[in-house]
């Protein structure tokens, strides 16, 4: 009984710490003394830069400039949407190029007015996250307001079993829409599903002030970024390149994911996000055209910026899991 | 006993008679002595054409293609894939436009190698219909051999009823790739749902040579079209107008349907047509150029060639109907 009531009070210290070391003291890692930089092998002070791009598989436009983002070697990873229409292109690409970066872009929305796309899963199967439409729904609010998260669950499972029937071999997870970060119950699924599968998955520490359910969710084994950079709405197109150099010139040392959306303002693209310029074509174009410049490359040299993958982080869980 | 003996000798009759008159005499029509054109009121020798762009909905390329060519004038009908990922946006142009002649392009093959579509029912109720990664097969006769009649039936008038759902009020039915003109069981069902919908569909006298199983099946009030106009892959780029020009300039007496696949030569079209010229990008480009242009307008007033719609054919199914 004393045993059981020590080991009781030890887990509730030990839990409490947890949670005291995510919110109180940034420079904290989640499990030990090390932070994440350290930990994959860099100095405490290295500036660590992931430069993601998202929603591969959404079109033709996306795919093809994403892996020119890839291929200039400045683009350092990306995330896959597997529900999406352009997915056998993008997955013809992860079989030819096991090399690449390549993540799922956990996929419960589909959020254009012209161009839509529906679960993987027979729709019987996961009725709540549909529109009347049978498509998924539109905003990422909606769609986590009507969803029954165990649906949730056997949809993002399914989306990665299809990835690896098609020879996609993902080196992380992360969100479309930052869906399944809306709820406390949704993020808990994701932890679990990315648990099972080893795989880390997108969670930046600075995200613990405005959905303060995460760090009490988080174990001491999940990988816990430093911080992500995405550029907004706010920014004009003339202050685009800017804002970025901004990001890369104040970046402090960690492990940063930069957060980019490729694509051509060509029709396709402007046709799929119409009437709609946030995330739009010339939005991507313009992230594009930022992140395969030799002004980015340089900013990144000059700045002592160290480009990572998610695979490099991931090694992490499967050294644990050894 | 009499009775129903001489009314058997009747009906047996009655079907020879309808089986001969598709047989043997091409300037025969299905039900009496008057042809297709003069039910729909225009002299026997009126030269009657349908200028009719297939494919609606499979791709933005092929949808603003074919809405400028429903525009100029020239291309009197066309069809939507109601599975297809740009259903959406076809879907609106048909509510804005009502007057539009548009039918049902009923999909039951997904035939690119980079972008894809599944059904419209879950895929649990029609797993006839699918290959092994969950979307319809590629191949017209791969869908025929594999599936399951009942399901390919459930699916076409789930395809109807969804392209009614959008507000599309379809003016006659068609088969992507001719799939349901691929064995008797498939005709005899496109027929049912097509007679259920009081609903024309393309099926040309013409045709019954290659699918001697059609004129059994059609009865008395089926439409029958006179000849379909296809150019095929044996035609160079050079040789593209010209066998439009021969073909208007010796169209016979009676109701013609020219099909055509109009899209723009663009990134999008020539990744879903990856590596195949067939009815990819620089074909439907072509396409899109000869229906569109002038010289085309010019053949059909020099040839005395009158455009007419489906909706005008599907009317004297309605008439029937009162």
């Amino acid at each position: 009984m004393r045993q059981r009531l020590l080991a009781a009070i030890a887990m509730i210290a030990l839990l409490a710490s947890s949670v005291a070391a995510y919110q109180g003291n940034n420079s904290r890692p989640q499990n030990d003394t090390k932070t994440l930089a350290e930990r994959l092998g860099y100095p405490k002070d290295a500036k660590l830069l992931i430069v993601h791009a998202d929603d591969l598989g959404m079109s033709h436009s996306i795919n093809t400039a994403s892996i020119k983002g890839l291929e200039s070697g400045l683009v350092s990873s990306a995330s896959i949407m597997i529900p999406c229409p352009w997915l056998p292109e993008i997955a013809a690409y992860a079989r030819a190029h096991p090399e690449a970066d390549l993540g799922l872009h956990l996929t419960l929305t589909s959020e254009w007015s012209l161009y839509r796309w529906g679960p993987v899963l027979p729709k019987t199967s996961v009725p709540s996250l549909l529109d009347q439409n049978g498509y998924l729904y539109h905003l990422e609010d909606e769609a986590a307001a009507h969803m029954d998260v165990k649906e949730a669950e056997a949809e993002i499972r399914a989306q990665i079993a299809r990835a690896r029937q098609l020879g996609i071999q993902p080196t992380h997870l992360d969100s479309h829409m930052g869906t399944l970060y809306q709820s406390k119950a949704l993020f808990e699924t994701l932890l679990r599903v990315a648990r099972d599968n080893k795989l880390p998955v997108r969670v930046s520490r600075e995200w613990f002030e405005r959905a303060s359910f995460m760090p009490a969710l988080l174990g001491p084994n999940d990988i816990v970024l430093d911080r992500t950079i995405s550029i907004e709405p706010r920014v004009t197109a003339a202050d685009w390149a800017g804002f970025y150099a901004d990001a890369i010139k104040s970046l402090q040392p960690g492990v940063t994911d930069m957060i980019v959306h490729l694509a051509f303002a060509d029709e396709e693209m402007k046709g799929v996000a119409f009437e709609h310029p946030n995330w739009g074509a010339e939005w991507r174009q313009r992230d594009f055209e930022f992140v395969t410049s030799e002004a980015f490359r340089k900013l990144l040299k000059d700045n002592n910026v160290k480009l990572i993958t998610w695979r490099e982080i991931g090694k992490l869980l499967q050294d644990r899991a050894r």
